[in-house]
């Protein structure tokens, strides 16, 4: 199985006693498919795993599994401090029906390149050959997967993809210059996914693009063609969505703007708080502006 | 019930198969009490909380209860993203017979102060009048509590203590001067304890009170009785503990040290690695020098 | 005046006696405008402005003024954290014959943004129409300007570029977004300068065009031509002198990658270090492997 | 000569035209010596060294040492990114009178510790026997010395005193473990002074003395009497003016409080703003509630 193109990280509506909302989760899943997403991953930053039980884990992957219908790859998020922990996790993930893994590492104390290696390898294993994203996000994680490290393990047969968070588009580059062949790079939010497409990314994954998906696959569709200068018009207008989910912190905001749009999937979950008037207002506003809305 | 003097952060003794090495840990328990300490906090940074699951995480403080036959008050840690797992944490350990709680945030996205103060002020309502700690540490939580937001929360009836990781002691002071009569400071291994405790300090919270108890207390009691020369002498070559514990990842270090005193507590959670031989070495030999080896 | 393409950072030849080496300059000079250079950049962070006297700068960038006898434009640096000497700085500039300022904001103590618009602001009055370059560095200079600054400073005629060494290409869009029309974007070493052409860059001024002046320039044409394919087959290789330079410290690294190709610019500026002989043979192989040497 | 006590870091009064303001400066000079400072320090970070030309270095240095008559020690600053620079300035100050030299590192490339090594050496040795004090902020300067470079230091000769700007107190604690014999340590403004003592400090360079030079004394007199429960209570309302200066730009701060005491030393260098009026209004509380107004 190969991955490639639009993967709209998905919120997880989780309403105030604690249990998902199967039923927007499943519309939002009808209608991004709809739409023409080339895959879905529940379960990254924008999807608050962070803040979730395992339980509420489990629930939100079998939701958009079920909801799925096996129409598009799900690649579900796994992400632990603890090996044996993310383990367990794949393991369940895999075994729920996910078609590929998109593997955290989340920090407490500092760790070792040997441990960063040894831990995603772990997670590669259990993953019983589906595909697994290496996911790095410095912003959030503390923690970052250096070059050499990367390097190591693409030579590990089914990590085969890796998405990185940070702002800085050379170090892509660099990734891509040293893996190539083994292993494709996912543009993330924080980049232009006209740039990292011409560098020769594969696609994006990345939370906005839940709310200007139309809009997103046009613009992969342009890039993939090799239509830069088209690319670049439809790029410009979309950085202002990527603007704003910088600027706001980004769970509560795709939550937001899935609300204006008219899926209630509710807030963030506390002690995150809800955006106030004028962030929900400037959100329309750009949505509006891009045709989201 | 009121928390004072030498609080060692217990390791959470943990075997290859997840389980909790109950005998050790118990054995580990008698032995600190013995030495004399004023009280004990399971599921600190020390206690690798970040690495445990719910289940390791209420076994560990089961055990400690257990062993402790309420001789020393125990004050089990609480940390999460989340506040309503925390208030669940809470109420677990409350109902476990745990004598207070050490509240801990775990950050991802950033949180207002607004958020923030909400999290900690949920914990104490569900501590049921049970003495809560704040918990602060900059440095693997990347989140700090602001002065203003320490100062509102000092109010809350039953959050009566604050123990600060940062190495900034004048930001222990600046506490001091502001919540004066309603919280009260320990010290972490980070600040020198002889200074905390001139400035106003209660005791200290810290993981290598596990391996040097008994020079522990006597600084402390020359500390209390206002000696302040002989405890800067018995000050001087303990702090060598407290650089080796700052070299060294922390719950490694102390699990090593604890192995040399004939403490089988085991390797730290993978991903982390345990020591090598020359930092066992090192460890052993500054061990010695404090005579508690 | 309109400045764009390919504008190398100047290296700064002092010797040990602290005497500006005007015959290697010129050398230096004449041979890259030999190889198509579209200006010059003296006192950026690879001509060590930093470790100067103003004396030393004053030379150096006579030395430059005299040797290119008005074949290309001449954008010398200005950097302070006093607004009246870079002021005074800026006066000299011109009045020598400089055909741009580079303007640099060096920080002690952090800046209000008020403060920042007004010392580039000051710098613009003092250029007396001529073309003014913002540069901002924050891995260096432990300032960055902020978008609604450079969005205000982008309405000071003559402030019409900007060089921002970030990482952050996101940034580049960002701005060229908010100032199309009055600011116009150079790429730095540290971004991808295919990519910046293809968002709306004009060019870009870095250190590494010293050593790879043909190179840069080839890339320069098939972008601006559109041919962005192309552009790719030419950046992939030279974004490993990038990577070369983002390893080792930058002035260290340019000036033994000159030395190599038989330009005896000498050691960077103590406290600095010479590079080793593992990174002397580093640069030449991959200076060979561009067919730079 | 040996320094120990309050040493003020005094400011640089300079007008609107870049004057150096010594009627002023020369009261302020007399004022401190009156109130019983034990020495003085022109050119810290209070004193703007880093806004200042060569000519007002010398020419403010040469004020207050002239203005001292030979009462205090007058301990220089010198600062540069250049060992050649820094040189030069020292040699300046020792041949001006300058009693000791306060040793600055400004960053602006990252230094090995070999060079920084190699800095502070060849300035000990242009200071010709006249003790150096080796000062380190990590919150301006983006350098830090490590312990081994300090250890390794304090084995010259004159290198017999350092000031560490950090707020970190534990790490003054290892160096006075490291240097006992042949190294001492003042605090900064960051660390209680009275705790500094404690461990073991010999005084304490600092901003704020020039405001509260007659209260730091007689914190001083009872530390170094070992009388702690006194000095702490002569410490805690002193605090409050540390803090206020730790929240404020700390130039504009010491100006505005000096000009509230009588002494119109002006506003700080541009770009640098001058507070405003709320922050000058908090400023005379505190001065007031210490007696210092």
């Amino acid at each position: 199985m190969s991955f490639g193109g639009v993967f709209p990280y998905l919120v997880s509506p989780i309403d105030q006693s604690g249990a998902v909302m199967e039923g927007v989760l499943t519309d939002l899943v009808d209608h991004l498919i709809g739409q023409g997403v080339h895959g879905m991953t529940p379960l990254g930053s924008t999807g608050e795993f962070a803040y979730l039980s395992q339980e509420q884990r489990r629930h939100v992957v079998g939701t958009v599994i079920s909801a799925n219908r096996g129409r598009v790859p799900v690649v579900a998020g796994v992400a632990s401090t603890s090996t044996s922990d993310a383990v367990a996790q794949t393991e369940y993930m895999v075994e729920a029906g996910a078609d590929g893994i998109l593997a955290i590492l989340e920090a407490y104390f500092p760790i070792s390149d040997e441990g960063v290696e040894a831990y995603f390898t772990a997670i590669a294993k259990a993953a019983k050959g589906r595909p697994v994203v290496l996911y790095t996000n410095p912003q959030f994680q503390r923690s970052d997967l250096t070059l050499p490290v990367i390097e190591r393990l693409s030579h590990v047969e089914n990590i085969r993809y890796i998405k990185d968070a940070s702002t800085n588009t050379g170090r892509l580059l660099s990734i891509i210059e040293r893996t190539r062949g083994r292993m494709e790079v996912f543009a993330a939010s924080a980049h232009i996914p006209a740039c990292v497409m011409m560098i020769g990314g594969v696609g994006w994954m990345a939370g906005p693009a839940c709310v200007v998906p139309q809009q997103s696959i046009a613009l992969y569709e342009t890039a993939k063609a090799g239509n830069w200068a088209k690319a670049m018009e439809l790029q410009r207008p979309l950085w202002r969505v990527n603007e704003l989910f910088a600027k706001y912190s980004i769970a509560a905001c795709i939550k937001t703007a899935l609300e204006l749009q008219g899926f209630p999937v509710g807030a963030p979950m506390a002690p995150q708080m809800p955006l106030g008037e004028a962030a929900r207002a400037e959100i329309g506003a750009v949505l509006r502006d891009v045709g989201a809305l």
